[in-house]
């Protein structure tokens, strides 16, 4: 079990987490809650896989990853009023997590042999697709469109990435890299509440 | 034509049936009312083909499906109100289609020499899915995440089809006592008004 | 490059515009805008290529579309208060992305050797189904369910396009045709406010 793997395992237990508490929070039952979880661990890969013809999905070729999130949820469940103490660390998960699944969806593309800006999406999907379906599930707006700057913080992870690449960088240090500069941005964004611009139409009266 | 393409019909029928119902409901036009027919009743299909990358999916190559649907959508216009008499058959018609939709998706995932947890999770995909794009596309929270035990005896139909199959029982059988179990769990769970339990998360003030 | 190719442009331009300025009514930030910009203009032919297996799919394999989107989605932000007075000529752009893009649905449905049915059908989503997904992320129910004959027009050229081609019409004279009728139609319908019949339900009471 290499370095990548174990953060890999620390990404799926944070989505997993996160899915779990949106779920309880809007009351779905037992199901809803196992359904959210897994939807928000394993949805950016699954979106990775096909849109690049990866088939059958990596879920369906690993399955440590299902008995992993089922075991997560349990705990979550158990566990729910505890979740509040963990919020920092949960945040910090999720960010990891982050920074995980983008590398995880560059080097996807790279093997793919796709163009670099199109690595770098795929990057940007694997990492925020989870929460997106989560989101849309719960019948609310995709928060990475409201809040924080989530997906930004994965794309330019990803544009460091392939410039590192690029350059012939050790893998292992791209993975660190990578990893930090993503959690670096939202630990900043988040502390200074700096969000992206909004454009409004001047409606005519 | 066997016993189980006369199972798939109706299942594809029952759905149809619902979807076109669920879109009159929330006063779609005509275009939409055949949408929500259509996808309610390929949709799972659909999600279980693109995952495992069976394409161009299934509808696509067995156009039989579409007439179908076509023609039902037709009728339930033209008897629309007629069909509050129905309801009691067309609910035991929509668990119908569970049960076979279900027992399709693990045995195209047995197939695809794909573990048992996935199988059964393929299943679940398969007669789940239509109900919740369905209930997307009409902008509610899927009913499987508010409603019933829908998803959940599904799964267990699931369970039951791969222990049957582990056990070299013969197909007919197993076809018959997955939907069978399907069937009972749903109508045991709606007559005595059973749902799985919440688990709310106490907010600290 | 071909009259088709300068079309497929037009098309993409006009639904990244759209999308763009839907993203700005809604009060999205920055990498908002640039995402419904975005999935606007490739959901559908997105859908497309994973249907029918076309993987990875066409956006990832040609970058020039990605580059385009990018450039028009600042030129709508920057120019979003004079949008207004382009209004018309946006419907107009809109309605020819209609076009062409169910024109190339159609088509990839018969170059995959399609039954006629599923190419219409699969032009009709390649045509629609990049608004359909901007609505649902926008949380909205999708426009092609509640206002004008959109998908309607697009289904009615899919079906001139398989007619002309099975009388072995030339190709250019098949594009042309399609799209114009798509067009008219288009025209006509929000112009005499011609709109599909709804059936609604009677309650008993």
């Amino acid at each position: 079990m290499t370095f990548f793997d174990i953060l890999d395992i620390l990404g799926t237990i944070a989505f997993a987490i996160s899915g779990a508490l949106s779920a309880m929070n809007r009351k779905f039952d037992l199901f809803g809650i196992f359904i959210i979880a897994f939807v928000t661990s394993i949805g950016g890969g699954t979106l990775r896989d096909v849109l690049i013809g990866a088939t059958p999905v990596s879920w369906m070729q690993n399955t440590l990853n299902l008995y992993l999130i089922s075991g997560v949820t349990i705990l979550s469940i158990i566990f729910r009023n505890k979740l509040d103490y963990l919020k920092k660390s949960l945040f910090l998960f999720d960010t990891i997590g982050l920074g995980i699944f983008t590398i995880i969806g560059v080097e996807k593309g790279i093997q793919t042999e796709l163009a670099p800006i199109v690595s770098v999406a795929l990057g940007a999907m694997t990492g925020c697709f989870g929460g997106v379906i989560r989101d849309i599930l719960c019948n609310e707006i995709p928060v990475i469109f409201r809040k924080e700057i989530y997906a930004t913080a994965s794309i330019a992870g990803g544009i460091c990435f392939m410039v590192l690449y690029q350059l012939n960088t050790p893998m292992n240090i791209i993975y660190i890299s990578t990893t930090l500069l993503i959690i670096v941005i939202r630990l900043i964004v988040v502390k200074y509440r700096i969000s992206l611009p909004l454009f409004t139409v001047i409606t005519k009266k």
